[in-house]
Protein backbone atom coordinates (compact mmCIF):
# COMPACT_ATOMS: atom_id res chain seq x y z
CA UNK A 1 0.00 0.00 0.00
CA UNK A 2 1.06 3.07 -1.10
CA UNK A 3 0.18 6.38 0.94
CA UNK A 4 1.12 10.19 -0.48
CA UNK A 5 0.55 12.84 1.94
CA UNK A 6 -0.04 15.93 0.36
CA UNK A 7 1.47 18.84 3.23
CA UNK A 8 2.83 22.33 3.90
CA UNK A 9 5.24 20.18 6.25
CA UNK A 10 6.79 16.65 4.56
CA UNK A 11 9.37 16.72 6.85
CA UNK A 12 7.04 16.21 9.66
CA UNK A 13 5.10 13.14 7.98
CA UNK A 14 8.04 11.22 7.24
CA UNK A 15 10.22 11.86 10.39
CA UNK A 16 7.17 11.30 12.65
CA UNK A 17 6.61 7.86 10.53
CA UNK A 18 10.43 6.44 10.19
CA UNK A 19 10.25 5.01 13.60
CA UNK A 20 8.82 1.83 15.39
CA UNK A 21 6.14 -0.47 13.82
CA UNK A 22 5.10 1.78 10.68
CA UNK A 23 9.36 2.43 10.07
CA UNK A 24 10.02 -1.20 10.05
CA UNK A 25 7.01 -2.19 7.46
CA UNK A 26 8.71 1.00 5.29
CA UNK A 27 11.93 -0.67 5.59
CA UNK A 28 10.26 -4.31 4.68
CA UNK A 29 8.60 -2.61 1.71
CA UNK A 30 5.22 -3.78 3.40
CA UNK A 31 4.06 0.25 2.66
CA UNK A 32 5.51 3.05 1.41
CA UNK A 33 5.04 7.17 2.52
CA UNK A 34 6.04 9.82 0.54
CA UNK A 35 5.22 13.27 1.80
CA UNK A 36 5.11 15.59 -1.30
CA UNK A 37 4.97 19.34 -0.61
CA UNK A 38 2.54 21.83 -2.10
CA UNK A 39 4.28 24.89 -2.11
CA UNK A 40 6.43 23.58 -4.72
CA UNK A 41 3.05 23.96 -6.62
CA UNK A 42 2.67 27.26 -6.18
CA UNK A 43 2.46 29.34 -9.17
CA UNK A 44 4.16 32.67 -8.39
CA UNK A 45 7.88 33.45 -7.60
CA UNK A 46 7.19 34.20 -3.63
CA UNK A 47 5.97 30.33 -3.23
CA UNK A 48 3.13 31.78 -2.00
CA UNK A 49 0.28 28.93 -1.31
CA UNK A 50 -2.45 30.92 0.53
CA UNK A 51 -4.31 34.46 0.40
CA UNK A 52 -7.18 36.32 2.29
CA UNK A 53 -10.16 34.87 2.77
CA UNK A 54 -13.32 36.04 0.34
CA UNK A 55 -16.30 37.72 3.07
CA UNK A 56 -13.67 38.67 5.46
CA UNK A 57 -12.85 36.92 8.60
CA UNK A 58 -8.89 35.96 10.44
CA UNK A 59 -6.28 34.41 8.86
CA UNK A 60 -5.76 33.03 5.24
CA UNK A 61 -6.93 30.29 3.11
CA UNK A 62 -5.10 27.66 1.15
CA UNK A 63 -5.41 28.69 -2.47
CA UNK A 64 -7.22 25.99 -5.28
CA UNK A 65 -4.21 26.01 -7.30
CA UNK A 66 -0.76 24.65 -6.17
CA UNK A 67 -3.11 22.09 -4.07
CA UNK A 68 -4.84 20.87 -7.76
CA UNK A 69 -1.55 21.20 -9.56
CA UNK A 70 -0.08 18.66 -6.41
CA UNK A 71 -2.39 16.43 -6.45
CA UNK A 72 -2.41 16.01 -10.69
CA UNK A 73 1.49 15.44 -10.23
CA UNK A 74 0.70 12.20 -7.96
CA UNK A 75 -2.08 10.98 -9.39
CA UNK A 76 0.42 11.03 -12.75
CA UNK A 77 2.90 8.87 -10.67
CA UNK A 78 -0.42 6.53 -9.72
CA UNK A 79 -0.35 3.24 -12.37
CA UNK A 80 -3.47 1.11 -9.90
CA UNK A 81 -5.35 3.22 -13.15
CA UNK A 82 -8.56 3.85 -11.38
CA UNK A 83 -8.91 7.27 -9.68
CA UNK A 84 -7.52 6.99 -6.18
CA UNK A 85 -9.09 7.79 -3.21
CA UNK A 86 -8.34 11.29 -1.66
CA UNK A 87 -8.50 11.44 2.41
CA UNK A 88 -8.89 15.36 3.23
CA UNK A 89 -8.38 15.40 7.21
CA UNK A 90 -10.86 18.59 8.78
CA UNK A 91 -12.84 18.82 11.57
CA UNK A 92 -15.99 19.18 9.00
CA UNK A 93 -15.09 15.96 7.98
CA UNK A 94 -17.05 12.74 9.26
CA UNK A 95 -15.22 10.98 12.45
CA UNK A 96 -12.91 8.21 11.54
CA UNK A 97 -13.23 5.07 13.24
CA UNK A 98 -11.65 1.21 13.11
CA UNK A 99 -14.19 0.70 10.71
CA UNK A 100 -13.14 3.27 8.85
CA UNK A 101 -9.58 2.22 9.05
CA UNK A 102 -10.60 -1.54 7.94
CA UNK A 103 -12.19 0.24 4.51
CA UNK A 104 -9.19 2.22 3.88
CA UNK A 105 -6.83 -0.59 4.06
CA UNK A 106 -8.07 -2.05 0.80
CA UNK A 107 -6.43 0.57 -1.29
CA UNK A 108 -3.48 -0.04 -3.27
CA UNK A 109 -2.46 4.06 -3.09
CA UNK A 110 -4.37 6.50 -0.64
CA UNK A 111 -3.70 10.18 -1.06
CA UNK A 112 -3.75 12.08 2.06
CA UNK A 113 -4.33 16.05 1.76
CA UNK A 114 -3.46 18.29 4.82
CA UNK A 115 -4.82 21.62 4.94
CA UNK A 116 -3.07 24.31 7.42
CA UNK A 117 -3.67 27.94 8.33
CA UNK A 118 -7.67 28.35 8.13
CA UNK A 119 -8.21 25.52 5.57
CA UNK A 120 -8.62 25.04 1.62
CA UNK A 121 -10.36 26.79 -0.86
CA UNK A 122 -13.56 24.62 -1.56
CA UNK A 123 -13.70 24.37 -4.84
CA UNK A 124 -10.50 22.50 -5.16
CA UNK A 125 -11.88 20.09 -2.48
CA UNK A 126 -15.49 19.81 -4.26
CA UNK A 127 -12.94 18.68 -7.28
CA UNK A 128 -10.48 16.14 -5.95
CA UNK A 129 -11.71 15.04 -2.29
CA UNK A 130 -13.27 11.40 -1.50
CA UNK A 131 -13.17 11.43 1.92
CA UNK A 132 -13.67 14.27 4.82
CA UNK A 133 -12.21 12.42 7.97
CA UNK A 134 -12.28 14.09 11.13
CA UNK A 135 -9.79 12.32 13.88
CA UNK A 136 -11.82 13.21 16.64
CA UNK A 137 -13.68 16.50 18.24
CA UNK A 138 -10.62 18.69 18.77
CA UNK A 139 -8.90 21.74 16.74
CA UNK A 140 -5.67 21.70 15.61
CA UNK A 141 -2.97 23.60 13.72
CA UNK A 142 -2.35 21.76 10.77
CA UNK A 143 -3.89 18.11 9.52
CA UNK A 144 -0.45 16.52 9.32
CA UNK A 145 -1.01 14.86 12.50
CA UNK A 146 -4.30 13.57 11.78
CA UNK A 147 -2.66 12.33 8.33
CA UNK A 148 -0.19 10.47 10.28
CA UNK A 149 -2.60 8.88 12.63
CA UNK A 150 -4.53 8.01 9.41
CA UNK A 151 -1.43 6.42 8.00
CA UNK A 152 -0.29 4.53 11.16
CA UNK A 153 -4.55 3.34 12.28
CA UNK A 154 -4.05 1.84 8.29
CA UNK A 155 -0.88 0.37 8.23
CA UNK A 156 -1.14 -1.83 10.92
CA UNK A 157 -4.35 -3.65 9.80
CA UNK A 158 -1.65 -4.80 6.32
CA UNK A 159 -0.90 -7.99 6.64
CA UNK A 160 2.41 -8.73 8.04
CA UNK A 161 3.04 -5.04 9.42
CA UNK A 162 2.06 -6.71 12.91
CA UNK A 163 4.61 -9.02 13.94
CA UNK A 164 1.57 -10.49 15.30
CA UNK A 165 -1.38 -11.26 13.65
CA UNK A 166 -3.65 -11.83 16.13
CA UNK A 167 -2.93 -8.35 18.12
CA UNK A 168 -4.59 -6.58 15.01
CA UNK A 169 -7.64 -8.63 15.66
CA UNK A 170 -8.17 -8.85 19.80
CA UNK A 171 -8.33 -6.24 21.11
CA UNK A 172 -10.16 -2.32 21.70
CA UNK A 173 -13.10 -2.15 20.23
CA UNK A 174 -13.93 -5.67 20.14
CA UNK A 175 -17.64 -6.14 20.77
CA UNK A 176 -17.66 -2.48 21.97
CA UNK A 177 -16.44 -2.88 25.02
CA UNK A 178 -12.53 -1.70 26.52
CA UNK A 179 -9.92 -3.77 27.02
CA UNK A 180 -9.36 -5.49 30.71
CA UNK A 181 -6.76 -4.24 32.96
CA UNK A 182 -3.62 -6.32 32.12
CA UNK A 183 -0.37 -6.95 34.38
CA UNK A 184 3.50 -8.22 34.38
CA UNK A 185 6.00 -9.26 36.50
CA UNK A 186 6.62 -9.02 38.92
CA UNK A 187 3.69 -10.88 40.84
CA UNK A 188 3.66 -8.13 43.69
CA UNK A 189 4.74 -4.42 42.95
CA UNK A 190 4.45 -1.62 45.68
CA UNK A 191 2.71 -3.75 47.24
CA UNK A 192 0.00 -4.75 44.49
CA UNK A 193 -0.57 -8.31 43.81
CA UNK A 194 -1.64 -9.18 40.70
CA UNK A 195 -5.05 -10.86 40.44
CA UNK A 196 -5.47 -14.19 41.76
CA UNK A 197 -7.70 -15.12 38.88
CA UNK A 198 -4.46 -14.34 36.40
CA UNK A 199 -2.25 -16.90 38.18
CA UNK A 200 -4.12 -19.66 38.42
CA UNK A 201 -3.82 -21.10 34.39
CA UNK A 202 -7.55 -21.80 34.51
CA UNK A 203 -8.54 -20.48 31.36
CA UNK A 204 -11.98 -20.23 31.83
CA UNK A 205 -11.78 -18.16 34.40
CA UNK A 206 -9.59 -15.85 33.19
CA UNK A 207 -12.18 -15.44 30.38
CA UNK A 208 -14.76 -14.83 32.39
CA UNK A 209 -12.92 -12.42 34.83
CA UNK A 210 -11.56 -10.53 31.71
CA UNK A 211 -14.98 -9.92 30.38
CA UNK A 212 -16.04 -8.15 33.27
CA UNK A 213 -13.76 -6.29 34.09
CA UNK A 214 -13.82 -4.92 30.24
CA UNK A 215 -18.06 -4.04 31.03
CA UNK A 216 -17.14 -2.57 34.19
CA UNK A 217 -14.61 -0.02 32.74
CA UNK A 218 -16.64 0.27 29.78
CA UNK A 219 -19.62 1.00 31.68
CA UNK A 220 -17.37 3.33 34.19
CA UNK A 221 -15.37 5.36 31.47
CA UNK A 222 -17.41 5.05 27.92
CA UNK A 223 -21.03 4.10 29.11
CA UNK A 224 -22.25 5.60 25.10
CA UNK A 225 -20.19 2.02 23.74
CA UNK A 226 -22.72 0.26 26.09
CA UNK A 227 -25.81 2.28 24.28
CA UNK A 228 -24.60 1.61 21.24
CA UNK A 229 -24.21 -2.30 21.98
CA UNK A 230 -27.80 -2.24 23.19
CA UNK A 231 -29.15 -0.67 20.24
CA UNK A 232 -27.59 -2.87 17.98
CA UNK B 1 3.44 25.42 29.77
CA UNK B 2 6.07 22.63 29.96
CA UNK B 3 5.49 19.04 28.03
CA UNK B 4 7.14 16.15 29.33
CA UNK B 5 6.31 13.01 27.53
CA UNK B 6 7.41 9.82 28.57
CA UNK B 7 7.99 7.49 25.60
CA UNK B 8 9.94 4.77 24.07
CA UNK B 9 10.67 6.63 20.58
CA UNK B 10 11.72 10.35 22.24
CA UNK B 11 13.06 11.22 18.64
CA UNK B 12 9.82 10.43 16.85
CA UNK B 13 8.13 13.22 19.66
CA UNK B 14 10.82 16.01 19.18
CA UNK B 15 11.01 15.59 15.51
CA UNK B 16 7.07 15.70 14.88
CA UNK B 17 6.75 19.07 17.34
CA UNK B 18 9.37 21.22 15.87
CA UNK B 19 7.98 22.46 13.25
CA UNK B 20 5.54 24.78 12.14
CA UNK B 21 3.51 26.88 14.84
CA UNK B 22 4.03 24.12 17.43
CA UNK B 23 8.31 24.74 16.86
CA UNK B 24 8.14 28.49 16.69
CA UNK B 25 6.56 28.50 20.50
CA UNK B 26 9.02 26.27 21.34
CA UNK B 27 11.38 28.80 19.92
CA UNK B 28 9.79 31.56 21.59
CA UNK B 29 10.06 30.11 24.81
CA UNK B 30 6.30 29.73 25.13
CA UNK B 31 5.83 26.20 25.24
CA UNK B 32 8.98 23.66 26.29
CA UNK B 33 8.65 19.92 24.71
CA UNK B 34 10.80 17.37 26.69
CA UNK B 35 10.66 13.51 25.36
CA UNK B 36 12.09 11.24 28.30
CA UNK B 37 13.19 7.69 26.93
CA UNK B 38 11.37 4.96 29.69
CA UNK B 39 14.13 2.70 28.52
CA UNK B 40 16.88 4.76 30.19
CA UNK B 41 14.98 3.66 33.54
CA UNK B 42 14.96 0.14 32.73
CA UNK B 43 16.23 -2.03 35.49
CA UNK B 44 17.98 -5.03 33.61
CA UNK B 45 21.36 -5.14 31.71
CA UNK B 46 19.63 -5.74 28.16
CA UNK B 47 17.58 -2.38 28.82
CA UNK B 48 14.24 -4.59 28.71
CA UNK B 49 10.91 -2.65 29.39
CA UNK B 50 8.29 -5.36 28.56
CA UNK B 51 7.25 -8.47 29.98
CA UNK B 52 4.45 -11.47 29.50
CA UNK B 53 1.01 -10.60 30.32
CA UNK B 54 -0.30 -12.42 33.43
CA UNK B 55 -2.98 -14.72 32.36
CA UNK B 56 -2.06 -15.03 28.88
CA UNK B 57 -2.77 -13.43 26.03
CA UNK B 58 -0.82 -12.08 22.67
CA UNK B 59 2.08 -9.52 22.91
CA UNK B 60 4.18 -8.35 25.16
CA UNK B 61 2.99 -5.61 28.22
CA UNK B 62 5.43 -2.73 29.49
CA UNK B 63 6.56 -3.26 33.39
CA UNK B 64 5.25 -1.07 35.86
CA UNK B 65 8.76 -0.14 37.53
CA UNK B 66 10.76 1.67 34.74
CA UNK B 67 7.75 3.62 34.15
CA UNK B 68 7.29 4.41 37.88
CA UNK B 69 11.16 5.37 37.59
CA UNK B 70 11.01 7.50 34.68
CA UNK B 71 7.96 9.28 36.03
CA UNK B 72 9.74 9.81 39.51
CA UNK B 73 12.88 11.13 37.44
CA UNK B 74 10.26 13.50 35.60
CA UNK B 75 8.73 14.67 38.89
CA UNK B 76 11.77 15.57 40.24
CA UNK B 77 12.49 18.41 38.23
CA UNK B 78 9.09 20.15 38.14
CA UNK B 79 9.55 22.41 40.46
CA UNK B 80 5.73 24.09 40.58
CA UNK B 81 4.92 22.07 43.87
CA UNK B 82 1.88 20.44 43.35
CA UNK B 83 1.47 17.09 41.83
CA UNK B 84 1.39 17.39 37.83
CA UNK B 85 -1.49 15.89 36.05
CA UNK B 86 -0.11 12.74 34.50
CA UNK B 87 -2.76 11.73 31.24
CA UNK B 88 -2.16 8.25 29.93
CA UNK B 89 -2.60 8.11 26.08
CA UNK B 90 -5.03 4.84 25.79
CA UNK B 91 -8.41 3.10 23.67
CA UNK B 92 -9.64 2.87 26.98
CA UNK B 93 -9.54 6.85 27.86
CA UNK B 94 -12.56 9.30 28.13
CA UNK B 95 -12.41 10.65 24.88
CA UNK B 96 -10.60 13.60 24.15
CA UNK B 97 -12.55 17.05 23.10
CA UNK B 98 -11.68 20.44 22.98
CA UNK B 99 -13.34 21.26 26.19
CA UNK B 100 -10.62 18.73 27.97
CA UNK B 101 -7.80 20.71 25.89
CA UNK B 102 -8.74 24.25 27.32
CA UNK B 103 -9.08 22.66 30.98
CA UNK B 104 -5.17 20.79 30.50
CA UNK B 105 -4.11 24.28 28.84
CA UNK B 106 -4.25 25.67 32.62
CA UNK B 107 -1.54 23.45 34.32
CA UNK B 108 2.20 24.75 34.39
CA UNK B 109 3.34 21.19 33.63
CA UNK B 110 2.09 18.54 32.07
CA UNK B 111 3.55 14.70 31.99
CA UNK B 112 1.93 12.39 29.15
CA UNK B 113 2.79 8.53 28.97
CA UNK B 114 2.87 7.07 26.30
CA UNK B 115 2.04 2.98 25.67
CA UNK B 116 4.02 0.34 23.41
CA UNK B 117 3.21 -3.07 22.76
CA UNK B 118 -0.20 -4.50 24.49
CA UNK B 119 -0.40 -1.23 26.92
CA UNK B 120 1.10 -0.58 30.72
CA UNK B 121 0.90 -3.03 33.85
CA UNK B 122 -2.13 -1.11 35.33
CA UNK B 123 -0.85 -0.89 38.85
CA UNK B 124 1.82 1.42 37.91
CA UNK B 125 -1.62 3.59 35.74
CA UNK B 126 -2.77 3.09 39.54
CA UNK B 127 -0.69 4.76 41.31
CA UNK B 128 0.71 8.19 38.86
CA UNK B 129 -2.09 8.50 36.15
CA UNK B 130 -5.10 11.24 36.95
CA UNK B 131 -6.29 11.26 33.15
CA UNK B 132 -7.09 7.92 30.87
CA UNK B 133 -7.51 9.56 27.65
CA UNK B 134 -8.64 8.01 24.08
CA UNK B 135 -8.11 10.85 21.13
CA UNK B 136 -10.62 8.20 19.01
CA UNK B 137 -11.93 5.58 18.39
CA UNK B 138 -9.46 3.51 16.29
CA UNK B 139 -6.35 1.68 16.95
CA UNK B 140 -2.95 3.13 17.02
CA UNK B 141 0.56 1.31 16.89
CA UNK B 142 1.53 3.43 19.87
CA UNK B 143 0.57 6.10 22.39
CA UNK B 144 3.51 8.67 20.97
CA UNK B 145 1.01 9.79 17.79
CA UNK B 146 -1.84 10.42 20.37
CA UNK B 147 0.63 12.45 22.42
CA UNK B 148 1.67 14.81 19.73
CA UNK B 149 -2.43 15.32 19.41
CA UNK B 150 -2.96 16.34 22.78
CA UNK B 151 0.41 19.14 22.67
CA UNK B 152 -1.15 20.19 19.71
CA UNK B 153 -4.45 21.55 20.88
CA UNK B 154 -3.04 22.36 24.23
CA UNK B 155 -0.44 24.22 22.70
CA UNK B 156 -2.47 26.58 20.32
CA UNK B 157 -4.61 27.38 23.27
CA UNK B 158 -1.91 29.11 25.27
CA UNK B 159 -1.87 33.12 24.41
CA UNK B 160 0.67 34.10 21.67
CA UNK B 161 1.36 31.03 20.40
CA UNK B 162 -1.34 31.08 17.36
CA UNK B 163 -0.37 34.52 15.53
CA UNK B 164 -4.01 35.86 15.67
CA UNK B 165 -5.82 35.01 18.76
CA UNK B 166 -9.05 35.54 17.16
CA UNK B 167 -7.98 32.12 15.26
CA UNK B 168 -8.20 30.48 18.61
CA UNK B 169 -12.05 31.43 19.25
CA UNK B 170 -13.76 31.54 15.85
CA UNK B 171 -13.56 28.15 14.63
CA UNK B 172 -14.64 24.68 14.61
CA UNK B 173 -16.69 23.78 17.62
CA UNK B 174 -18.43 27.12 17.81
CA UNK B 175 -21.64 26.46 18.65
CA UNK B 176 -21.31 22.59 17.92
CA UNK B 177 -21.79 23.25 13.90
CA UNK B 178 -19.19 22.73 11.75
CA UNK B 179 -17.27 25.57 10.03
CA UNK B 180 -18.57 26.78 6.53
CA UNK B 181 -17.00 26.45 3.02
CA UNK B 182 -14.60 29.36 2.42
CA UNK B 183 -12.87 30.67 -0.43
CA UNK B 184 -10.12 32.60 -1.57
CA UNK B 185 -8.63 34.32 -5.22
CA UNK B 186 -9.15 34.17 -7.85
CA UNK B 187 -13.02 34.36 -8.12
CA UNK B 188 -13.35 31.79 -10.91
CA UNK B 189 -11.26 28.99 -10.76
CA UNK B 190 -11.99 25.85 -13.36
CA UNK B 191 -15.03 27.33 -13.96
CA UNK B 192 -16.49 27.64 -10.49
CA UNK B 193 -17.36 31.31 -9.12
CA UNK B 194 -16.57 32.31 -5.63
CA UNK B 195 -20.68 32.58 -4.13
CA UNK B 196 -21.74 36.14 -4.92
CA UNK B 197 -22.79 37.19 -1.34
CA UNK B 198 -19.05 36.44 -0.37
CA UNK B 199 -18.26 39.20 -3.09
CA UNK B 200 -20.87 41.70 -1.47
CA UNK B 201 -19.15 43.51 1.16
CA UNK B 202 -22.19 43.17 3.06
CA UNK B 203 -21.36 42.02 6.34
CA UNK B 204 -24.63 40.54 7.76
CA UNK B 205 -25.54 38.82 4.46
CA UNK B 206 -22.44 37.36 4.52
CA UNK B 207 -22.53 36.31 8.15
CA UNK B 208 -26.40 34.91 7.57
CA UNK B 209 -24.89 32.75 4.45
CA UNK B 210 -22.12 31.69 6.74
CA UNK B 211 -24.30 30.65 9.32
CA UNK B 212 -27.04 28.68 7.07
CA UNK B 213 -24.30 26.60 5.25
CA UNK B 214 -22.86 26.25 8.75
CA UNK B 215 -26.29 24.20 9.62
CA UNK B 216 -26.72 22.56 6.05
CA UNK B 217 -23.11 21.18 6.72
CA UNK B 218 -23.51 19.94 9.90
CA UNK B 219 -26.47 18.13 9.50
CA UNK B 220 -25.16 16.68 6.35
CA UNK B 221 -21.57 15.28 7.92
CA UNK B 222 -22.04 14.97 12.05
CA UNK B 223 -25.99 14.92 12.87
CA UNK B 224 -24.72 13.94 16.16
CA UNK B 225 -23.82 17.80 16.78
CA UNK B 226 -27.19 18.86 16.14
CA UNK B 227 -28.51 16.30 18.63
CA UNK B 228 -26.30 17.26 20.94
CA UNK B 229 -27.41 20.96 20.68
CA UNK B 230 -30.78 20.18 20.33
CA UNK B 231 -30.21 18.41 24.18
CA UNK B 232 -28.28 21.79 25.67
Amino acid sequence: MNFHVMTLFPEMIMQGLNVSIIGRAIEKGLISIEAVNIRDYAFNKHNKVDDYIYGGGAGMLMQAEPVYLCYEAIRERITSGSRPRVVYLTPQGEVFTQKKAQELAKEDDLILLCGHYEGIDERVLEEIVTDNISIGDYVLTGGELPAMIVVDAVSRLIPGVLNNDVSAEFESFQDDLLEYPQYSRPEIWHGKRVPEVLLSGHHANVEKWRHEQSVIRTRERRPDLLDNKEKS
